[in-house]
């Protein structure tokens, strides 16, 4: 066993010097003060008060510096995330209540204890069954939901809803509510923040800034938004004139907090739990893996379960919520120039600084800022393009796609990840159940072999070669018995045919039953069945089978070596062999 | 539209002689003679009254007739379907009552619906997902709890219980009880039924008698056990000595029935009607299918479900329950020399004539000697020898098998085969979902390209050619990143990475973000990616995808070209041809 492995701090920390510190000091200032208004933000998107975002932004930080494997990923709440936080705590309990906050950190348990375990048991590729298009629609439907869900703060109303169309209805119903000056501050941050991103840093570089310094300056847009406003509303007494506000968030570090263990609660939190845990692990394991790419580096993702599941667990233990590696904070903390994970536990000093001294500060900050800041960076995930191009590239990908973008806006995010994720696996099987093969006839005067209906190829009416494209499993083993069949019923001069296997990796048990029931049925039909370029570990398998030695032809070492010996019968007959024999020369 | 193919009637009627009316009448004899006493049983086993069993084997096999294409297969109740019936009808309604029959009417019609509408709409091929190892263990297990179910009638003591312990133990604690002349007639036709099994065809056959009647009359044995008990028990009034007897039967033809439409019922049996229909299906295609190949005959599956569902329809209107193929009697039908389905129209009038005629002389049957029946007739499914070759063949077969068998026995029925198909679609995805590839090099002198770790070849510490060996899609797609990303973080000198694609029949829209991911970190890595044997229809998609236009290297014709390329770079820089071009020669 190796502790490096389990304990990738082990790596760099002995390694550590003052150059790499100078970097990770300055990445750690900009990631903090991205990360402050942040998890303000996505605290509120998950229901919580504002204090626990920074709280989960502080000791799961320092534990993923410890377990963690990507040397920039910045963890803490992200958007989606407190998405599904809200959806699955809300179920169980009212919003405000102690019991709210408790379900909470148990999620962020359960979530981090499956992480945990799904790395140790190096099950990370669990998530692979997660398919791009799948992904990729549930985000854009959550960054839709998300941004309808902080409308209302945006225009001082009240609405409510559990999907998308519930949602704007509510909104719309509440129109006549709106409160002006809510309305202008949160009008105002959007057009400001929408316009840094657009404008703000092209227009930095036009007055001669370098690259990287207007890259930062852009993305801290965010903090000046909050300052201004906060500052705005308490010189003018907005709070007054019904702007809702932060209001007063308690000073200090994290508290100690035990989850709960109630078993009930914990039954009704577990597939939310396990949704959270694979959509943060993916989100995180691509960020991740595109950044340590960059500099050709390496990531494990089972060890990355591991990191991202203690941080988890730490949180649930500190007053904090479900968190992840986050997309563009970690791709801010990257440009920083951050080199190892210690950035990531001097942010989380920084963020615990924010937590004892600016607390007071925030008091009167407008929730219309933080919603604000939300549908800016959620409505940056919605991207239609990749529904335009999946539509393009492969219908069946755009129906998961289709899918679960629509269950997710109409149902729910649960509902609308799990139909993705059965849609696209029903899809998977249906296109394996009919495996692709062709008859196939010898290229004249050649070794090669090609489709009889493509190509100009010589064929035999006493014999068929049959490739089969595919390997060989259950669900599409009876439709090569059903091929074979129909082939032998068409071809009543029929005497030998062979399936050329160059393709089959795997032949299951029922695939041997299938081709034991295709042995006994052409032999009925007085056809002898031979196979051909069967791979090494295949043949070693069916090797002591009854299929095997009940196999009315042979096994040739290739195609041209069936044609010669079916063909021109009689010319070398002793080209296959008998089943039994080993078959040695056929290794992958 | 070919009426031909949806009435396949239509297909051997109007050349229906005299010759083939004579072996169909002399079939159908034999059939009847082994039919009245299974209907019997296999009504019982059901918990239907015994005039159930004859019913549900008059007008189904008529309609079978009409639309099955099946020359020989025999419809009727059969062993494991009555199982799942008595286990599904019982969870809603109390045996012995009205709304138990009406269950089994509705069970009947909406297993009828389910075929139909599947055959209809061409879905046979979702009873492939049913694997082998699966059914196989399903029907051991079903075989022996239907065993275990019939030895109370044996023994003539009470016992019930809902899975194969239960049974067992309710069985030992009523050992009691056991009546003494039950005991003597169930042990006695068990006996007699064994014997003839094992000894009678041989014995016939030591005395000259030809090899088809000696078959026919051992087959036959069972309506003799039949005739003898129930003449005992008349003559000896055993009745009045506590052997269970059938009893009052009531003479004549099946009744008109109307199954109930209320919804709750429907839905509460719809699992049990889907599982039903597909387990009953798969029996019926697997016999017909290996009788239809004896004469090199073809059955349609789709329309084999359109035969079934009219079956099940019938049942459900003419008083009867679930009916599907059953093996052993399409076995007789076939030897006894059935050419048509007329055959099975004829059987439905001789079982027809015993229901209007026959049922006051089967008052005094007693009820052990059916049960005797079914339990020879049952462990005859029981194939342990099945298990022990799935282990040896396959051990992720095995756990499918296992898990099918153990859940089956110990929780019942339909949560045995959901349990097998889910762990064998799971072993299945899992086993894909790291797909083989092998980093190739040039065997010396040739074209050939071979696994670097099984053969001595000549490599280019530049250039890695890796060879993917299936289609790439969502769940393996991330795998080969991962595997690439290995490749480049370990050979340092790499400049270009080849992927041999001569196995891939699919690339899904998951796989080709993982491809522009690949080729985008290789990039950063300065490496370029390039594509070899890529097949016709796979790079008519990628041609207009953006990955095609970012693709850092080319795309060649063969693995050798891209070794010509890329190996003697300079010697031939025009193998390869940039993607966006069409690349018309590589067709499949």
């Amino acid at each position: 066993m190796n502790p490096k492995r389990y304990l990738p701090i082990l790596q760099w920390l002995p390694q550590y010097g003052r150059a790499t510190l100078t970097s990770d000091l300055l990445a750690a200032v900009i990631v903090t003060i991205m990360l402050i208004p942040q998890s303000l933000a996505y605290a509120m998107l998950a229901g919580l008060p504002p204090e626990v975002g920074l709280y989960a932004s502080i000791a799961p930080l320092v534990v993923y510096a410890v377990f963690g494997t990507s040397r920039t990923l910045a963890v803490g709440p992200v958007a989606v995330v407190s998405l599904m936080t809200a959806a699955a705590v809300g179920q169980v309990a009212p919003q405000g209540t102690p019991e709210y906050l408790g379900a909470a950190l148990v999620l962020a348990l359960m979530s981090g204890l499956i992480l945990t375990l799904m790395g140790v048991a190096r099950l990370g590729f669990l998530a692979n069954f997660l398919s791009h298009p799948v992904i990729s629609g549930f985000i854009t439907a959550s960054g839709l939901i998300i941004a309808a869900s902080q409308a209302k703060h945006v225009l001082g109303v009240e609405a409510s809803g559990h999907n998308l169309l519930e949602l704007v209805g509510s909104l719309v119903a509440n129109l006549g509510g709106v409160n002006a000056p809510t309305l202008l501050i949160g009008v105002s941050v959007l057009v400001f923040l929408y316009a840094a991103r657009r404008w703000l840093k092209p227009g930095l570089l036009g007055l001669g800034m370098p690259d990287r310094p207007a890259d930062m300056l852009t993305k801290a847009a965010p903090i000046l938004a909050v300052a201004v406003t906060t500052l705005a509303t308490w010189a003018l007494g907005l709070d007054a004139r019904g702007v809702a506000v932060v209001g007063s968030v308690p000073a200090g570090l994290p508290p100690l907090t035990l989850p709960g263990v109630e078993l009930d609660l914990w039954r009704e939190l577990f597939m939310a739990a396990l949704l959270i845990s694979i959509i943060g692990f993916v989100e995180s394991v691509s960020v991740g893996q595109t950044l340590a790419a960059k500099r050709r580096q390496r990531i494990d993702p089972d060890q990355e379960l591991v990191g991202l599941g203690t941080s988890n667990i730490a949180a649930s233990f500190t007053g904090g919520m479900p968190v992840t590696g986050g997309f563009a904070r970690s791709v801010v903390n990257f440009d920083a120039g951050a080199e190892t994970p210690a950035a990531g536990a001097f942010t989380a000093v920084g963020i615990a600084v924010a937590a004892l001294l600016l607390t007071p500060l925030i008091a009167y900050l407008p929730i219309a800022t933080l919603a604000a800041t939300i549908i800016v960076a959620v409505l940056s995930l919605v991207d239609i393009g990749a529904v335009k191009r999946t539509w393009d590239y492969s219908r069946s990908d755009f129906a998961a796609m289709l899918a679960t973008i629509v269950v997710t806006l109409g149902h729910g995010v649960e509902s609308g990840i799990l139909v993705g994720v059965g849609l696209s696996l029903a899809l998977h099987l249906y296109r394996t159940s009919r495996p692709h093969s062709a008859v196939v006839g010898r290229v004249p005067g050649s070794e090669h072999f090609r489709n009889v209906q493509r190509h100009a190829v010589e064929t035999d009416e006493r014999l068929v070669i049959l490739r089969v494209d595919e390997s060989l499993y259950f669900a599409n083993a009876r439709y090569l018995e059903d091929t074979v069949m129909e082939i032998a019923a068409r071809q009543p001069g029929l005497r030998h045919l062979v399936l050329a296997c160059q393709a089959v990796n795997v032949i299951d048990a029922s695939a041997l039953e299938s081709l034991e029931a295709i042995n006994a049925r052409l032999k009925d039909s007085a056809v002898s069945l031979h196979l051909a370029e069967v791979k090494g570990p295949v043949m070693d398998r069916l090797h002591n089978t009854e299929f095997c030695h009940e196999l009315t032809g042979k096994v040739f070492l290739s195609t041209y070596d069936a044609w010669r010996a079916l063909h021109e019968e009689g010319v070398s007959p002793s080209a296959g062999k008998a089943c039994p024999e080993a078959h040695l020369a056929s290794g992958k």
